[in-house]
C-alpha cells in the first residue's frame, strides 16, 4: 500500500502570491469568489476592482449572464409544468427579490463608484424613494412568462414598509403587474439579517399553502436558509453584499 | 399611488438573443451560470466552449481563483479559532472532496477535450487506478495549515471502495497525510446521487461528535444538502457536473 507513485505536479506548480497579481487578475478572482459566495460580508468593492466592476456592469456581459440565468429559470418552470409532479390544484409559486433583481440600481451605483465607496444610506433612500429604477429586462421577461403559465408570483424584499408606495409605483412604471403579494420589512424587522428575515417569510408562505418552485435573487441571502424553493437562480451583483 | 414615474430603461435595453452572441460571450455566461449552479445536470461542456474551458484550466486564472478561495477558507478557520464560540474540547472538522479538490484530474481531462466529450468511464477508472493525479497546491496548503491548527480533517468522496488503495497511494505521493478518515462509496451506495450520499455521511458524522466548521469541494453536490458545515468553499470546475 505504501508504494509511492510518481505524480506529475507541474500543472499546479507555484501558487501566485497576492502581490504578484495584476489588478485585473486579482479582481477577476475576487469576482469569482464573490459570485460563488466564498467571500462574504464584504462592505465595499476593493478600490483596485472598481474598473472591473464598472466594465462588467456597463458592458454586455452583465446582461448576457442575467439573460442566461433567467432562461435557465424559464426552462425549469416549463419542464416542471410538464412533469409528473405537476398538480394543477397546487399553488405553485415563484419568489423574486426586488433590488437588482426586478429593478436595477445601476443608475445609483453608477454615481457611487459601482460599490467602491461605502453606502450612503441617506442618498440611497432618496434614490429608492424616487422610484426611478429601470427594470432588469431579463427578469421582467421571466416574470411575465411565469404569469402566463399561471404561476403565483411573490415579491420578497428587504425594503421597508415605508418604501412600499414608491416601490409599487416604480414596479408598475417599468412593466411589472399582477404579483400576488409584496412582502417588505416592518419596523420591528429592521435589525433582522436578510437570510433570517426572508427564511421566516418563505417558511410562513409554505406553511400557508404556497409551494415554492423557484426563487430568483441577486444575493445569496435571498437564496439560502429555510424554504428556499425547489430551485434557486442567482443573478450577478458584484456591487454590494447583503448579509 | 398610481402616479406613473418616468423610468430610465436605457441601461437594460435590448436583451441579446442567443444567436447574436459570439462563442466567447456565450461561453463566459455559460461559465457564470455553471459556477453559481444556475445551470445543472449538464453532461458535457458545449462544443463551442471547449476552448474557453481549456484556456481557463491551463491558464493562471484557475490557479488564482482556487488560491483565493482557499485563502478565504484559511481566513475563516483562523477567525473561528479566535472567536468566542471556540471550545478546545470540541472536535472541529473540515471536510474535503477529493477529485478536483485535493487531487487534480486535469491531466486526464487535457486528453479528453476538457469535458467537451462524454466521460469514458473505463478510461477514467484506469486513470484513477493509476494514482497519478497531481495535488491542487492551494488545497494542499490549506489542508496542511488546518492540520497545524488541530482541526480534524475528513475526506469524503464519491470514489468507490475498490479505488481506496489507489486513492490513498495517490494522496500520500503528492503530500497529503494524517487525515482522520477517508469515506468512500460502498457497492450498495453506487446508485445514490452525490448530494444524498454526502449529506447522509455528514449527518452521521455530526451525530457522532464531529462539528463541521468548513467544507471544501469543486461540485455544489459536495456543498449542499444536509449538515454542510458552517461555511462552504467552492473551487472552480467547469469541466464536469456531478449531481
Amino acid at each position: 500500500m505504501m508504494m509511492m507513485v510518481a505524480a506529475n505536479c507541474s500543472l499546479q506548480a507555484d501558487l501566485p502570491t497576492t502581490t504578484e497579481l495584476t489588478d485585473d487578475q486579482h479582481c477577476t478572482s475576487w469576482r469569482y469568489n464573490v459570485d460563488v459566495n466564498n467571500l462574504r460580508s464584504w462592505w465595499v468593492v476593493p478600490n483596485q476592482c472598481e474598473n472591473i466592476v464598472e466594465n462588467y456592469m456597463r458592458g454586455s456581459s452583465y446582461r448576457y449572464d442575467s439573460a442566461q440565468a433567467m432562461q435557465e429559470a424559464e426552462t425549469y418552470a416549463r419542464t416542471f409544468m410538464y412533469s409528473a409532479d405537476y398538480n394543477s390544484s397546487t399553488r405553485y409559486t415563484w419568489i423574486f427579490a426586488i433590488d437588482d433583481t426586478c429593478l436595477s440600481n445601476l443608475p445609483y451605483y453608477s454615481s457611487h463608484r459601482f460599490g467602491a465607496e461605502p453606502l450612503n444610506s441617506t442618498l440611497y433612500k432618496t434614490w429608492i424613494g424616487q422610484g426611478k429604477a429601470p427594470a432588469l429586462q431579463a427578469t421582467l421577461q421571466l416574470f411575465n412568462t411565469l404569469k402566463e403559465w399561471d404561476y403565483t408570483i411573490l415579491l420578497l424584499s428587504g425594503r421597508l414598509e415605508s418604501q412600499r408606495e414608491a416601490t409599487i409605483q416604480n414596479l408598475i412604471a417599468v412593466g411589472y403587474a399582477d404579483w400576488e403579494a409584496l412582502i417588505l420589512r416592518k419596523n420591528t424587522e429592521i435589525h433582522v439579517d436578510a437570510t433570517s428575515f426572508k427564511s421566516k417569510k418563505r417558511k410562513y408562505l409554505e406553511d400557508n399553502g404556497y409551494t415554492i418552485i423557484g426563487n430568483v435573487g441577486d444575493q445569496w441571502s435571498d437564496l439560502t436558509g429555510q424554504a428556499v424553493g425547489d430551485r434557486v437562480f442567482k443573478l450577478p451583483n458584484p456591487m454590494y453584499y447583503v448579509a
